[in-house]
């Protein structure tokens, strides 16, 4: 788990293998002791890097939802049908989540853990993310591809691709991008306009 | 937060004030000496009641998969169709959770922290729970009710209700009845036989 992948700049390594520790042992439970050791830097250089503890929670926490919304915004930038931004942002989403699983994990499970304004920021970008969505799920609306449906569902349709931080495996039967489709198709089918309105 | 709520056994408050408190400031952040103060009895009372912590959270995160998985034997067993029994399966889980989110929030979070043979039973009742929805979308097939799909989509399923532990209030503006409705009506068009297959 240790050691530093290509192109990593030494933050993003220290964050890495951060996430790493704090998913299989629990934020609360990893002292700096040892992910001091774990990074193979001393406690100064850590500190020197990252500040303290809660800013590499954050700093971990704030990372993928922020490339996630970058991502998003070129998405809805394009040209596109609801449905394919759809497809889009849920295979963006998904083959982040396979390849930041410990992230998504101590995400997921510990950014309860931060505070004040570091808490807010984060809160923040994921209202963001999911509002990304909302403009996509209006946008079918609009344009006539989907249905109207109740707001709720939203949470619904994240939820299938965010509670997939405890399950996907990267190298899967199916590929990251197979599953976002097989979920993409199956959502975009209940979304579909020309139905019958409940 | 403290207190007995009508109809509950010392064990059942023990529990239900665990979870509080493990779902607010973390399992492994949660002492023993607090554990005893919120529920208002001493560490003896405590050990006898529960044995350990790391008992009190196999108890928690077991309760409610136990609960579930009782339901679900009851949906299983009625001569309704295949829709129907995925409606009840969503409809109890999602109630449960409105009503639980402590529990849901120390297992979905903490349940890692488990060991040895208290962790392989947690996770074979969940096993258990998701075979119970595996085999209601089987019988949707036979029946000619649901179209073949990817075994993978079941995971999406059950996402979009097990990450409302994250969001779901029970007071509001739909009832946890109604927000499980929205979600199987999506699901289920999905489903629908008579579809051409993707």
């Amino acid at each position: 788990m240790s050691g530093a992948a290509a192109g990593e700049t030494t933050k993003e390594n220290i964050l890495r293998i951060s996430a790493e520790l704090f998913a299989r042992n629990g934020y609360h439970a990893t002292g700096m002791a040892e992910l001091s050791e774990a990074v193979g830097r001393g406690r100064g250089a850590l500190y020197y890097h990252i500040g303290s503890k809660e800013a590499l929670l954050f700093d971990i926490s704030k990372a993928q939802v922020d490339r996630m919304n970058k991502v998003a915004e070129q998405i809805l930038g394009s040209d596109a049908q609801a449905p394919k931004k759809l497809r889009e942002l849920a295979r963006a989403l998904t083959q982040n989540i396979a390849e930041h699983r410990s992230e998504w994990t101590v995400f997921f499970r510990e950014f309860t853990a931060l505070t004040g304004e570091r808490r807010e920021e984060v809160l923040q970008a994921r209202e963001t993310y999911e509002g990304a969505w909302r403009r996509v799920l209006r946008e079918g609306v609009h344009e006539g591809t989907f249905r109207r449906t109740q707001p709720v569902l939203l949470k619904g349709i994240l939820g299938m691709f965010n509670y997939s931080y405890l399950w996907l495996e990267p190298d899967g039967k199916l590929t990251p991008r197979q599953v976002a489709d097989v979920f993409v198709d199956n959502v975009l089918t209940g979304l579909a306009a020309g139905q019958v309105e409940e």
